[in-house]
C-alpha cells in the first residue's frame, strides 16, 4: 500500500516536473536570443534539432546553424535597434519522453522616431521536445505568421484543437 | 509517520496539479479560438458556463453559444484578417474545488497596409473555474477593457488586490 | 528505503512549489499595480526590498516608497488614461532560499484618438527573491528598456545567458 502510494506520487510528480521544465525551455528562449547569447540559445535545442521560423525559408538545423543565426548581422542589427522576442507561456502536452508546447511569439521593435514600440510579428508556435540525458531539449520548432494565412491556424489546430 | 507524510505529499501535490491544470485551461483558449476550433473552445467551459466578454453585451451562456461565437461571421472575419488572442499566464487561487484565475488578454490584428500588427484590445480577465468529473472547467469568464474605465480595475482588485 | 523515497519526494515537491510560488509573485504584480492596490503591490516585496525601474533614477526602497509610487499622481494618471503592465511568465532559477526570475514587462496605453493601444515600453526584468517567513518576497527588481541600450541585454545575459 505504501509502495503503491509512493509509486503514484513519483509518477505524478515527474509529470509536473516535466511540464515545468518544458515551460522553462520555452521561456528561456526570448531572454537568451535578445541578449545575443548564441550558444545558450542553441543549447535549448537537441544536437540535431531544427527551427523553421518562416514559411518558404529553409529551417535552421543543428546547434551551429542556430548559434550562427544569433551571431548573424541581421540579428545583431535587431539587437542594436532594440527588439524583444516575447513568448507567451506555453500550453504543454507531455507524452512519455516527448512533448508538444504551443504558444505565441510577438516580436517588438523600438521605433526611435516615436519613442514607443511596434509589434512587427505575431506568430503561432509549435515546439516538439524530447527528454534527453541533459533534460528536455527542442527537437523542432515551427512558427507561422498570424497574418490571415491558414497555415498559422493549422499549426495551432494540430496541437490544441481537440 | 509514513502515513502522515504520504497524506501531506498527496495534498500538496494535488494543489500543484490543480494550479497547473487551471493554467493550461487558460493558455489553451488563445490557440483554440485563433484556429477556429469551435468545439474545443466551448469544451474549456462547463456545460452551462458563461462568458461576459464586453460590458453591456449579454454574456454567452452554455457551450452551444460559445461554439456559435467562434463559428460566427465576425469571428471568422477576424481569423481571415489575421488575429491573435494573446493571454498572459494567469495568477491562480485554488480554494478546494473552485478557483479564480486572473490575467490579461491582448487582441492583436494584422494590418496589411503596414505589414505589422496593432493591439486592438487589452482587457483585465477574471476566470472562475470548478473541478468537474472531466477536470477543471470554466464556470464564468469576465473581461473588461483597460481603457480607463474603473470597471476594468475593479475586476482585478476583486481577485488579487489583497 | 521508504524513508529515502519520502525524503526525495519532499525535496523535489518543495522545488516545484517554490517555482510556482515565485511565478505567482511576478504574475500578481500587473493586476495589482493596474488596479491601484498600493499595499498589495508593496506586499510583494520584502520589507526593505527595492525596485530600480529606470536607469539613472533612484530605486524605490521599502514598502512605503513602493506603495507611494502606486498612489502618486503620475501613476494614477496612467490608470485613468487606461494602462496595462503586462508581464510575461518568468524563467525561474531557485537556489535554496533565494531565486532569480527573468521576464519581459510591456506597458500598454489606451489611445483615445485611435481607440486602440500603444506599446509604450518593453523592458528586460530581473527579479531577485528570497524565502521569508511569509513566503517568497522580492528583494530587488530591476528593469531596463529594450531600446538598443546594451544595459538591457546585459541584464538578461546575467540571468539566463548560460
Amino acid at each position: 500500500m505504501t509502495e503503491e502510494r509512493l509509486d503514484a506520487l513519483e509518477r505524478r510528480l515527474r509529470l509536473v516536473e516535466d511540464q515545468l521544465a518544458i515551460t522553462q525551455v520555452v521561456l528561456a528562449y526570448g531572454p537568451r536570443v535578445d541578449s545575443g547569447c548564441a550558444d545558450a540559445v542553441a543549447g535549448l535545442w537537441a544536437e540535431d534539432g531544427c527551427y523553421e521560423f518562416q514559411a518558404g525559408v529553409a529551417p535552421l538545423t543543428g546547434r551551429t546553424e542556430l548559434a550562427d543565426m544569433v551571431r548573424s548581422a541581421p540579428h545583431q542589427a535587431h539587437l542594436n535597434r532594440g527588439c524583444a522576442h516575447v513568448l507567451t507561456a506555453p500550453h504543454v502536452r507531455v507524452d512519455g519522453d516527448t512533448a508538444i508546447a504551443t504558444c505565441y511569439s510577438l516580436m517588438h521593435h523600438f521605433v526611435p522616431d516615436t519613442g514607443i514600440f511596434q509589434v512587427s510579428r505575431v506568430s503561432s508556435n509549435r515546439w516538439d521536445l524530447a527528454r534527453t540525458a541533459d533534460g528536455w531539449r527542442v527537437v523542432s520548432r515551427t512558427n507561422r505568421l498570424l497574418n490571415g494565412d491558414p497555415a498559422a491556424r493549422e499549426l495551432f489546430a494540430g496541437t490544441v484543437g481537440s
